[in-house]
């Protein structure tokens, strides 16, 4: 091929570059830690010198949280939902993306989710995966009609749901205590509670 | 008072002396994050050297490790149920007692939710705290004959509740977008769905 990308030694320009590292760190990333022998296999595939990786990314933290939000974006795209369906497709698509994506990936996953630990940066590309994917959900309860409108009970118990999801597939993966339709499942019925159950609070007395 | 422990500067015995280090690092890991400032204040408060810290206490993640062991354990000791009251009651007053535990120490707990990141040990503590609490959540609902047997999808809907009740907590902590009650009506109610989940999904032709 005669992309010039394809071609890592040759000399491609600042944007190219850039891209093309975080690409090679995206593959990596996908099915093992972020460490120093990553950093040295994206530069040996690059052919470049380590002093031109930190010339584009300042320092190795840097690199982990751009591979971290160019994995989230990745996540985020597969989990879009299709704009013509209902919300109860729209939400099992979801999920089937989710789970799909995180079989794919299974070492980018967990490091989004565990990895981002007490570092700030890492943190924050994590908090804000988490509040995309609540946006998401909350917007499409809310444009069906489930709820009167996109009050603070739903967004907290859609940011709980999402958490039990992460949790509860990270299990999966490592334990596959029951066939990956009973995940589904359980994530769809616990999905289809949150609209009643904030519903039911918002109409008691208190 | 006569009792040496109170007096920091007194000669104690190792172990008392490692359990007062412990006490103080509890006490200031419940308001703020573990950093050499809070080492430093143990130090301290304890009027001994650096030294003999690190005589008790192998390393900085060693002692940091101890701690969240401690957090832990005064957790699970705050939300262990009334044997004699009924699992419904069980639950209320395990998920009253649970975020009464977080409204003390908030810092303790967004440390052991959050700070465990991708530090082996320390993940340890998390996952095993976590463990403790599924299975306290399923021996009642099992307990209680609600599910047939402690299927391991019971265990993993009761991972994810876990999951969804730090994550909401935490959010709740730091917005407080609803009452206090409302928070623990949501969570409730998602706990009552977890049995039905579980026994429908398991009654379903696969």
């Amino acid at each position: 091929m005669a992309n010039g990308t394809t071609n890592p030694r040759r000399r491609l320009d600042p944007g190219a570059r850039r891209d093309q590292l975080l690409a090679l760190g995206l593959d990596l990333i996908k099915t093992r830690p972020f460490d120093q022998l990553l950093i040295d296999e994206v530069i040996a595939a690059a052919g470049i010198s380590k002093g031109l990786l930190f010339h584009y990314f300042p320092s190795k933290r840097d690199f982990q949280v751009k591979l971290m939000e160019a994995a989230a974006g990745e996540l985020l795209a597969a989990i879009e939902p299709d704009p013509d369906a209902d919300v109860l497709t729209q939400l099992h698509q979801g999920l089937e993306a989710y789970i799909g994506y995180i079989e794919r990936n299974p070492a980018a996953y967990i490091a989004i989710v565990r990895g981002a630990g007490s570092d700030d940066a890492l943190l924050e590309v994590f908090e804000g995966t988490r509040d995309r994917i609540v946006e998401l959900i909350v917007g499409r309860i809310v444009a069906a009609g489930l709820v009167v409108d996109a009050n603070p009970l739903l967004r907290l118990a859609a940011r709980g749901f999402i958490a039990s999801v992460e949790e509860s597939t990270i299990l999966w993966l490592r334990e596959r205590p029951c066939s990956r339709e009973e995940l589904v499942q359980l994530f769809l019925r616990a999905a289809y509670q949150l609209a009643p159950m904030v519903n039911d609070i918002s109409a008691s007395p208190s």
